[in-house]
């Protein structure tokens, strides 16, 4: 099986110690990735996105990859400054305050009249609002209670392209037919766990992440878009690496850490399912390119089914799976 | 506050050195408690119970404390068995296979004519038959979709007592009116928290237990049955101890300890909800003396509302709350 320019359109970078460990991780592998905003301060400024850039391409070296920066959304933002910062940037991710790491300072009412200014001009400017949606509710119904939130920003922004990060319910899924603006990434964790694999028998930190997995007829509802390629639907990893310490502890950190083996990953469940290769080249690549009208530099990723056993660690970052084998191995990458 | 004989109808005291670290912390302020006999191999002959029982009174040491026994259920028990044994236990428990710790050995069909024999036997000898009831489906539905057992066998055998034990969803306290040989145990933490507290925020090992904790609406009922002391509750704490490197580690444990800690929380629980000193000394002693018919020895806890600092550990054993500060203490207490 081949893969040809594979994108992860959700990806934790990270900064500092924690991107030379894992950039690497992904551009081996990926084409590109969407890059998400929530450092510590989040990136919110031309200066920020352009040096965080920078960054990120020193840690990555000679490998050929491009990070898709976004902006950290605030309804400040007026038309001059997206103006200014248009060419930087690929989206801009928007998240409700305090949901996961990193994002107290995010949106925290959603009137549509505060975010007029800022959404309209990015309708305008054709840049893409990436939204993490879950509210502060009982977290088995946060995403879904997100939906009204969806609702309401997809029909008062009708030109805003609108991607619902990394979802994980039957009740996202459904909103992909009802309203021409919104998108869809998903992870390949959610594609493949519920809370029964995070709580069911012994508690797995490494599998806890934010939006927690679901229940089996949610999943089933994001495998089915999946595996048929529906053409609003694109990988995202969502990959979130956290130091070992920090998710082996009394209160353990969101995020699953599955960059190294997301392509294997979907490699195997794509195959198990009867699922075909183009449809999983369409959902890793294809998908990507037109809902976000990119150009992506070539790779070709060639798969085998040869059992893999995953690392126990990655750096120092464990990955999904550590010591577990799984069925698909990559037996080379060439960059055209 | 003072609060009579307390009693603690669900107990895990474990064997060996556990057993020796964590018995006083029951022992010194109940009464007595519902030992639980999912030992390694399970407690299921008139020998191992009486062993058990002189290890626990050992461990216990001079406290006035009364361990009443139980044995674990095989349907292959029949009546001459179970007279044999009647004087040293207070009540059989039954654990369907693999759903707890160290319960492999449990039933795995819920066929009534399998059961007969040793149910009707459990009937007549008047020994009640503790449960805990779950399926070995979703973790958020277990519970709900053993109701439907329960009332087979409430309906089968109408002169069996019945106790559901450790209760966390509203569909078992809605059989509690159902069925007239129906009873209920509920811990403090299911009181307390719901799946919010494990895995909202960060991810909670020390709160992670079986049941799983449910949604709010399932607490509020446990809560509404708790606080109004409805005669057919009971306190049963279910602490169940791990050694702390068992909670925090990769695949965490299952179980909540709460033993040194339950009564204070029960007080201040109480009090939060403006329910009657009378209604606690009912849910903590009475009611369960009504359902076991049992005698219970003296014992007199004064508690007050003054903050206490709950220890990091216990012997190596985190508490629930480790660190944080409870409002009510255990100021003295009386044997009589």
């Amino acid at each position: 099986m081949q893969l040809n320019a594979p994108l992860d359109m959700h990806l934790h970078l990270r900064d500092g110690e924690m991107l030379e460990k894992i950039a690497k991780s992904s551009a081996e592998t990926f084409s590109g990735a969407i890059i998400m905003p929530n450092l510590v301060p989040p990136v919110s400024t031309k200066e920020e996105v352009v040096a965080y850039r920078q960054r990120i391409e020193k840690a990555i070296g000679k490998e050929t990859f491009t990070p898709y920066m976004t902006l950290f959304f605030k309804p400040s933002y007026d038309k001059a400054f997206l103006e200014s910062i248009k060419d930087e940037i690929t989206a801009i991710k928007l998240y409700p305050a305090g949901i996961t790491t990193n994002s107290e300072g995010g949106v925290s009412g959603f009137d549509v009249e505060e975010l007029r200014p800022a959404l309209e001009a990015m309708s305008e400017l054709n840049i893409p609002l990436c939204v993490h949606g879950e509210t502060n509710g009982f977290v088995m119904d946060r995403e879904a209670e997100f939906a009204s939130i969806y609702e309401r920003l997809a029909t008062a922004f009708p030109k805003l392209k609108i991607i619902m990060e990394h979802i994980t319910t039957k009740s996202s899924v459904d909103l992909l037919d009802k309203f021409e603006n919104l998108y869809a990434s998903i992870t390949i964790h959610h594609l493949l766990i519920t809370l029964d694999d995070v709580a069911g028998g012994m508690l797995k930190p490494h599998l806890f992440c934010k939006p927690i997995a679901k229940r089996p007829e949610d999943r089933d509802a994001l495998l089915k878009v999946a595996l048929a390629a529906h053409p609003k639907v694109m990988f995202g990893s969502d990959s979130a690496p956290h130091p070992k310490h920090a998710k082996e502890a009394c209160g353990c950190a969101a995020g699953v850490f599955t960059s190294p083996i997301a392509l294997q990953l979907l490699a195997e469940l794509f195959d198990n399912n009867n699922a075909s290769v183009e449809n999983l080249q369409a959902f890793v690549s294809g998908n990507a390119q037109n809902i976000y009208d990119i150009s992506v530099p070539n790779k070709t990723v060639f798969l085998e089914k040869t059992p893999f056993k995953v690392p126990s660690d990655y750096n120092g970052v464990v990955p999904m799976y550590a010591d577990e084998e799984i069925a698909y191995s990559i037996t080379k990458v060439e960059n055209n």
